[in-house]
């Protein structure tokens, strides 16, 4: 294809659990994944799901069943596939929860993982997984993203959400929000909130927003109290933890500012005053997000030595393979993992 | 006044701090809210401050001085005022804490608790007031909300917040948010999510939207932890607690849905799909609501003898007496309180 070199970036496109709505996203999405702006998308699963979820939505592509990255031809008309796992995989149902679907979901992932690590592929695409599904194949963590940085042996990462302008935000640059806890209970929250844990998510939202935006970015710091604690009577971690942090950030160069009553700051961030968001919960940062667009939503795991963007949003099992899922957040997923991979490549 | 009759409920606008936005909140928005659904509005607080905020903003309205509700004479040329507070509280500078303030604040709130327990008023509509200036005048609340629940003698309260449909804001209906735990730690939230608890709070939402829509309301309850705990993988509060209550309700008749994770719930909220959202504590519910037009939000608090609406927002000490403050939200307090009464007095 003309448009495409040798700088082109190779992307890893995982299929997800396959009874969920990941194959049909990816063939949905992929005529704009593949133009928007020239990449080389990989698709990582089975090829008979893709083929599926062409026949049902009516889209006349070929899949292309390769071995190795090397050998993909992705175009308009032809979807490379890696066949990543056994054909076992065939024997799940779609739209529910099982071990094969869990098995074939995580060997997609992990081929694609130590693709990226050793550089065959610029960057991994996820679509959505099933928990439950993962944990029948016998691996039992939260999510993607901390499975991702366990077998790249990372302990400083973070999932960023990332939300390009769209009606409701109102950034030129987008905005993207950054969690400091996530997937764990929210009693558990407390003894995750340090000064060195909240610097470290300042840091990544920082570097992050500054390869997007190219200058310094602004980034805001949620309080995790009511009323920023109001000054030590609704709880003392903002005294204690974030605003030590946000000082720390401050003298490090870096244009960071709060804490602020969460609930302030979020719309602060629509409103465009800020560039990043850090929130101290998964809620605090997700409640905000889903009101400003998550359908097209991407998820970004910070601190990996790989690009991982991924889908926002879940397998959907109770609208999976009926043809109506939207593929709006798998193909900005793919236009970021895109543009970070082109500014590691250039 | 001829739109006016013995049924037109009588309404105390408490003029909340007057270093604060309350005294030209009220004046600016006077003309609508009079207007829109016929009201006798009474201002509680200093007449000075009216004056004040009328000449500040070129509204050419009397002040009339009275001593009791009886006497009042709203219209649209006339603001009545009973004078709540001495003139110490002519003593406090625009913008800033203190006591004099918070004295006149407290005098105004309490002489407007007291008129509507004798019926002297059918409702009250509390502009902002300063938590610091208050504690400074020896009146230890974290606000309005649990001092007039206190001098009331009410346990059993809760704050909802009211948002009337507008552009984000789906159900004719609007949007109700109801809070079980409010102005504590986030440390502190855990022992008082309990059945009792989230199930009194399902109460206060279904009688509130049952006054407002006039047939069963539908009543979403939020989960406390991320993805509403995963089935236990990350907190047991829905397993243990919010389920039960939520079952509890639907066995008494309510049309109550949950618990559901309260990211997935606050759109659900935006969408129409529900017309009141049972909120586990402050945060989650406010970070949605500012996001949904909180400038016109209505602050109802359920569970007292007396009918209380206020505005939603504070007292805004870096836009004060600037002629800048919007009075949506007091309009629309205004409004509600209206409605409430004028139930309650059919």
């Amino acid at each position: 294809m003309n448009f495409m070199n040798s700088k082109t970036p190779k992307l890893a496109l995982t299929m997800g659990d396959p009874a969920g709505i990941g194959p049909e996203i990816i063939v949905a999405g992929w005529r704009q994944m593949i133009t928007t702006v020239p990449c080389k998308p990989i698709v990582y699963g089975h090829p008979e799901f893709l083929d599926r979820a062409a026949r049902m939505l009516n889209l006349n592509y070929k899949i292309q069943q390769i071995e190795s990255p090397f050998a993909a031809e992705p175009s308009e008309h032809q979807i490379p596939c890696l066949k990543a796992c056994s054909d076992d995989a065939l024997k799940i149902e779609h739209g529910r929860v099982g071990i094969h679907a869990g098995e074939a979901a995580y060997h997609s992932i992990i081929t694609a993982v130590i693709h990226a690590l050793l550089k065959k592929v610029d960057a991994i695409v996820t679509a959505p997984i099933n928990k439950k599904s993962l944990n029948l194949a016998g691996c039992n963590y939260p999510g993607h993203t901390e499975l991702i940085a366990e077998r790249c042996g990372c302990t400083n990462f973070a999932m960023m959400l990332y939300l390009a302008k769209n009606s409701m935000i109102q950034s030129p640059h987008g905005l993207a929000v950054v969690h400091v806890t996530l997937h764990t209970a929210m009693q558990n929250i407390f003894r995750e909130i340090r000064i060195d844990t909240v610097l470290s998510k300042i840091k990544l939202a920082h570097d992050f927003m500054l390869s997007i935006r190219g200058t310094t970015p602004k980034i805001g710091v949620c309080a995790l109290n009511p009323h920023a604690g109001e000054m030590g009577l609704f709880g003392y971690e903002e005294i204690t933890f974030i605003e030590p942090a946000v000082k720390l950030a401050q003298e490090e160069g870096m244009d960071a500012a709060g804490p602020f009553p969460a609930d302030t700051m979020m719309l602060a961030g629509k409103n465009g005053d800020f560039d990043a968001i850090v929130a101290m919960y998964h809620d605090q940062g997700h409640i905000a997000l889903k009101l400003l667009g998550m359908h097209s939503a991407v998820n970004i795991t910070l601190g990996l030595p790989i690009i991982r963007t991924s889908v926002a949003h879940g397998t959907a099992f109770d609208r999976a393979w009926q043809g109506v899922a939207k593929p709006d957040s798998m193909i900005e997923a793919t236009r970021i993992a895109n543009i970070l991979a082109r500014s590691r490549l250039e």
